[in-house]
């Protein structure tokens, strides 16, 4: 396979979890009639951000993984003959809960899940209230279109995470997201805000001759303004396909394998890591002597 | 400390060293003038960029660092008040050199160097040729005006490197350069390389929370064509400063310690980094089982 087309969603959430499941499935129909092989759903794709407050009564929203949810995309997948990153809230066991993306083959063969593995803790932000840290690792999936990789939304801060994924082979590294602003930071800081989330994980691109996919949600949830602008960008950092601030939209570009073994060739990058180097990557913060 | 002006020094090289000290020196003079007081120049300063071929006569390039060079600096590091980055090629041993840069504080006292721990060699850029992997590790200095860490070139692009020099608490990187396009690639690929290279080092900055400094070099030697464009960006990832591809420049801007934290307050990624599953990071490469 030298190319194979992604597909990313975004859309706003409503209070009913039905609602935004069915709206995930035509979302999905819509991304793969438009060629799109492997479609990744925004973060947290069956609620709103519950995460704005610390409520127990949030928990009533998690489920198994796999589950009823994926078996009900599971069918979607394997009717369309798509791949799917299928992003839930995953209660593992009583009182034990993750932020989980599922991921499931064209066939409709549940291929595994990632669970989030930094866990963000700000205003508006709580996941550390709702969210064990993911003890899984950082993982891609061979599928039926092409190897990739998926981790969520905090984890698109650390270039140790994608690196560890794209090590692994990864040729896309999707983000299944949900980040807005805040109405005390946007007039001062919102073009800076979103500026850096993009340039970081285009960075993560560059630095690891791999394509990045981020899905993001939209609409106003409390005061939280979630941006979208959904973006998918190539080995070079160039953005080849972005959404609208608010808009439901589904973005499609092609994952061209040629094109990252040019960019890797011409910058062979992994030749030439200091592995030897980087044993106190595994510190906290490098006290000085 | 509550801020500090940096300048990045860009200028075409000839093949006469001394008339090269001679720009660095009129360089350094402009850019305190303009009110910068920690003055990085290019990668290589006193030379052509002379890895363009393997030509053992290049060796002769090479001089002791600290030596010569330093000490004419370092006078007038103490005669300006300015902290200097001056990036050279040191001979360490019969045979044995190094790409490396000399940090000088504003008193004139010499504080240390950077030896390139990642080198390239690709065409047009054989580095391997000519320098030893650098084998003093990351570092970083707390000059007279702030801390600052100091990578060069190649470096750039990975991103442990410059997680490693901010874990010391390098509140601006500063990168010495010398990149640019070969005339078979400048056509299809020259504008896509120029984002990767800018992107991936403003990408460093938002996943570290502190600014980057790039000084690159002007001119074309041979078929290179160096791209100049030197640039600094804050935490956020933005271009707060930025040369031209083509003229002999400097370039300043205030290192904000206050923007600097309230980034890091904002978004505490180094809260949160997983040190727990790193540990693959000392990997080459992730094989599947």
């Amino acid at each position: 396979m030298k190319s194979f087309t992604i597909g990313l969603s975004q859309f706003a959430a409503s209070d009913n979890a039905g609602v935004n499941l069915d709206t995930a499935e035509s979302q999905i129909r819509t991304a793969a009639a438009a060629g799109a092989e492997v479609i990744c759903l925004q973060e947290l794709v069956s609620t709103l951000y519950f995460c704005r407050r610390e409520d127990p009564a949030n928990f009533a929203f998690a489920e198994t993984v796999p589950g009823s949810t994926t078996d009900r995309f599971a069918s979607v997948a394997k009717e369309l003959g798509v791949v799917l990153v299928l992003p839930l809230f995953e209660k593992r066991a009583t009182g034990l809960y993750h932020n989980t993306a599922a991921i499931i083959d064209a066939d409709g063969s549940y291929l595994g899940k990632y669970r989030k593995m930094h866990i963000p803790e700000d205003p508006g932000f709580h996941e550390k209230f709702y969210f064990t840290p993911g003890d899984l690792g950082y993982r891609i999936w061979d599928t039926a279109f092409g190897k990739i990789g998926v981790l969520i939304c905090w984890d698109q801060w650390y270039p140790e995470a994608a690196r560890l994924t794209a090590m692994q082979g990864a040729n896309v590294i999707f983000y299944p997201t949900a980040i807005g602003w805040l109405p005390e930071e946007k007039p001062s800081l919102g073009a800076a805000q979103h500026t850096a989330w993009q340039t970081v994980q285009r960075g993560h691109a560059v630095a690891n001759g791999c394509y990045v996919a981020a899905a993001n949600r939209i609409g106003t949830e409390g005061e939280t303004e979630f941006w979208g602008q959904s973006f998918i960008a190539n080995p070079y950092g160039e953005i080849i396909a972005e959404a609208s601030e608010g808009e439901k939209q589904i973005l499609t570009a092609r994952i061209d394998l040629e094109k990252l073994e040019e960019f890797r060739q011409i910058w062979p990058f992994f030749r030439d890591r200091r592995i030897d180097s980087y044993e106190q990557m595994e510190e906290r913060w490098i006290d000085s002597k």
